[in-house]
C-alpha cells in the first residue's frame, strides 16, 4: 500500500481534445473513512469515451465533473479499510471512484466481484458497464432478431465487440466496422462476426455492399458522424437504431454532425432511440448473468487493452479519440 | 362535363423550387374505360408537401413520378361512368388520381366518401390522409398520453392543426409552432391549443420557454430544419418524436440539414421514429370513425384553403412552401 493517494482532478473544461493544462495531478494523504464508509484500493480504472461528455459544462444524463474534482471513472479494487457491516477487508468491488489510487464509498455505489471468476479487469469491460451497455442496447433498444442483419461501430471496441457477439448468439448476422485490417480480421477471426469492414480504407463503401446486400435491420452506433449517415441510408423497413454514443463527434469544437439521412427513418418507418446503461440499473444483474455465462461457455470474448501507472491517465484516454486502443481500455493504478 | 381532360404532367425532374419548366400542361381526350374500369371527373386535388418528394428520381416509400407521367396526387369526385358492378354513376370517390380533371380507376384504390355528411373537400383534409397522418402519428408513432406535452410544428396546416387537436381529446397539452400572429391566433382560439408559438418572431425562442417549460413529450415534427433542432433540445425522458415531414428541407440544393441535436435522444432515452401514413392502409377505417365522429361532435375542426382552376396548379403548390396558405390546400379542378 503506497502512503499517498495520487489522483487527476479535472482543471479546465477541455475546447476540443483535452489537453495536459486541463488535468491537475495531486498527491493527498489517504483519505480516513467515517461511520458506514469503507476505503477502496483502485486496481484498474476504465476509460471510455463517455468520460469527455463528463469534462463539459452541459446538463446531460449525469451531472458534469465539477472544476477540481476527481475525475469521474469506474474502478474496481478492493476493500482496504470498512466501517460498513456490508463490506469487509479483503472484498473486491467495482465502482466509480474515479482517476485516483484511493477512494472513500457509503458502499451504496459498490458491487461486489469476484476475482477467481474472471480476471479484475473484466468487470470493468465485458462483465462491467460495456458488457451490460451491448446488452442492454441490442437487445432491449435494438430489439435484435433471429435472421437480423445487425450492424456496429466502433466493432474491435469494448462495447461493439459485445454487440456482434450477442448478436450472433441471438441468431442474427454481425457485420462489424472498425479502424484498420488488424482489427478486422480480430472481429471476424476471434469474435465471429460475418464481416467487418474497415472504415480507414479507400474502399468502405464498396466493401459494405455486399455484406449489407440486404439492408440494416439494427445499426448500434458508437460513432456518430459520417458513418451514422451511411447507416441509415441502408436501414431496412423497421429498423432500429441504438444510438449509444458518437465518439467521432465528442472533441468537436465546431457543431456536432447531423444526421443528413435521417429521413429514411421517415421511408422506412424506422426508429432511432437513445440509451446509457444507466437506465438499466435495476436489470444490472439480469445483464451479468447473461454475460457471464455465455462468456463460461466460450460464446463471449473479451479482449481488455491494459496501460499502466496513474501518471499515463491523461495521454491514454487519448488513445480512444485515435481508435489507438485494441480493446477495452483500463489504466492499471495500483502499483506493484 | 368539359370534353377535354386538362392535366399537368411531369416535364423535368425540379432543383430546388420547382419551375413552370418543370410541368407540362396538356389537354387530352377524356379517356374511355375498359372491362371494371370506372371514371372519374376530379372535383377537387389535394396539394400535399409530400408531393415535392415524388418529383425526385429517389428511392423512397413510393415510386417516383415518371417523366411524362400525370403528377399524382389525392383528389376527390364523382363516378360518371362505370364498368365496375362496385360502383355506380353518382358515387362520389376519394382516391389518387392526379392533377387533372378526368380520372380511369380499376376502382382497387377508390374509397366511397359521402358528400353529404361533411363536404367533399374535407375528405382530402380533416377526414382524409392528413387527418389520418395525424391520427396515426399522435396515437401509434408519438404514443401520446394524458398530461403529455404534445408539440407540433406546422400547427396551423393540414396535420399539424389535427396534432394539436387530438392532443387535446387524450388529455394531452398541445403547444404549436405556426408562421405568422394570425395563423397562431387561429390555432389557439378556432382549435383549442394550449398555446402557439410564431416562428417568424423575432422573439420566438424566448416565446417558446413558457409553454415548455415543462418540456416537450411528444414532438411532431412537419418541417425539420432548424425547429427540429430546437425541440430535440427540449425533451424530457423517454420523449417520442414522429418525424412526419421536413418541408423545410424540400426544397434545398444543398444536403438535408441533419438534427445537430440528436444526441439528445441518447441524454433522454428518447426515440425519433418516421412514418407515413400508407403505413397505416390497414386501419384507416378506424382512423375515419374516430376522425368523423370528433368532427360531428365539434371537438375537430377542420379548414380548407381552397384554390381554384387546374391552370393554377403549379402556382398553388408552391404556396405550401412559402407558407401563404392557411389551412388545407386544395385546388378544384372542376369547372363551375
Amino acid at each position: 500500500m503506497t502512503a499517498t493517494n495520487k489522483q487527476y482532478r479535472l482543471a479546465a473544461r477541455p475546447v476540443g481534445v483535452p489537453k495536459d493544462s486541463d488535468w491537475e495531478f495531486a498527491t493527498e494523504s489517504i483519505p480516513e473513512i467515517g461511520e458506514g464508509e469503507v476505503l477502496v484500493e483502485n486496481h484498474y480504472a476504465s476509460l471510455d469515451p463517455a468520460m469527455r461528455g463528463w469534462m463539459n459544462d452541459a446538463k446531460s444524463y449525469i451531472a458534469p465533473v465539477g472544476i477540481g474534482e476527481v475525475m469521474r471513472a469506474g474502478t474496481v479494487g478492493e476493500v482496504v479499510k470498512s466501517n460498513n457491516p456490508g463490506f469487509a477487508v479483503g472484498d473486491f468491488v467495482s465502482g466509480m471512484l474515479g482517476i485516483q489510487q484511493y477512494g472513500v464509498s457509503n458502499g451504496k455505489d459498490l458491487t461486489k466481484v469476484d476475482p477467481t471468476l474472471a480476471p479484475l479487469e473484466n468487470y470493468l469491460g465485458g462483465l462491467g458497464m460495456p458488457g451490460l451497455t451491448a446488452y442492454f442496447g441490442l437487445l432491449d433498444v435494438g430489439a435484435v432478431k433471429e435472421g437480423d442483419t445487425v450492424l456496429v461501430s466502433g466493432a474491435a471496441g469494448a462495447v461493439g465487440s459485445i454487440v456482434g457477439q450477442i448478436a450472433k448468439i441471438k441468431g442474427a448476422r454481425a457485420v462489424g466496422i472498425a479502424g484498420g485490417a488488424d482489427k478486422c480480421a480480430y472481429v471476424v477471426e476471434e469474435l465471429g462476426f460475418d464481416a467487418c469492414v474497415d472504415y480507414k480504407s479507400e474502399s468502405f463503401l464498396e466493401d459494405l455492399k455486399e455484406p449489407l446486400s440486404t439492408g440494416v435491420d439494427v445499426y448500434f452506433d458508437n460513432v456518430g458522424g459520417e458513418i451514422l449517415d451511411i447507416a441509415l441510408a441502408r436501414l431496412n423497413r423497421h429498423a432500429r437504431v441504438a444510438i449509444c454514443g458518437a465518439i467521432s463527434q465528442y472533441n468537436n469544437t465546431t457543431p456536432v454532425r447531423g444526421p443528413q439521412n435521417y429521413l429514411s427513418l421517415l421511408v422506412q418507418h424506422a426508429r432511432m432511440e437513445g440509451f446509457v446503461v444507466f437506465d438499466y440499473v435495476k436489470r444490472y444483474g439480469e445483464g451479468i448473468r447473461d454475460l457471464a455465462q455465455w462468456h463460461a461457455e466460450g460464446k463471449l470474448k473479451f479482449r481488455n487493452h491494459v496501460e499502466t501507472g496513474i501518471e499515463n491517465f491523461p495521454a491514454t484516454l487519448l488513445k480512444l479519440f485515435t481508435g489507438e486502443n485494441f480493446g477495452k481500455l483500463v489504466l492499471k493504478l495500483k502499483e506493484d
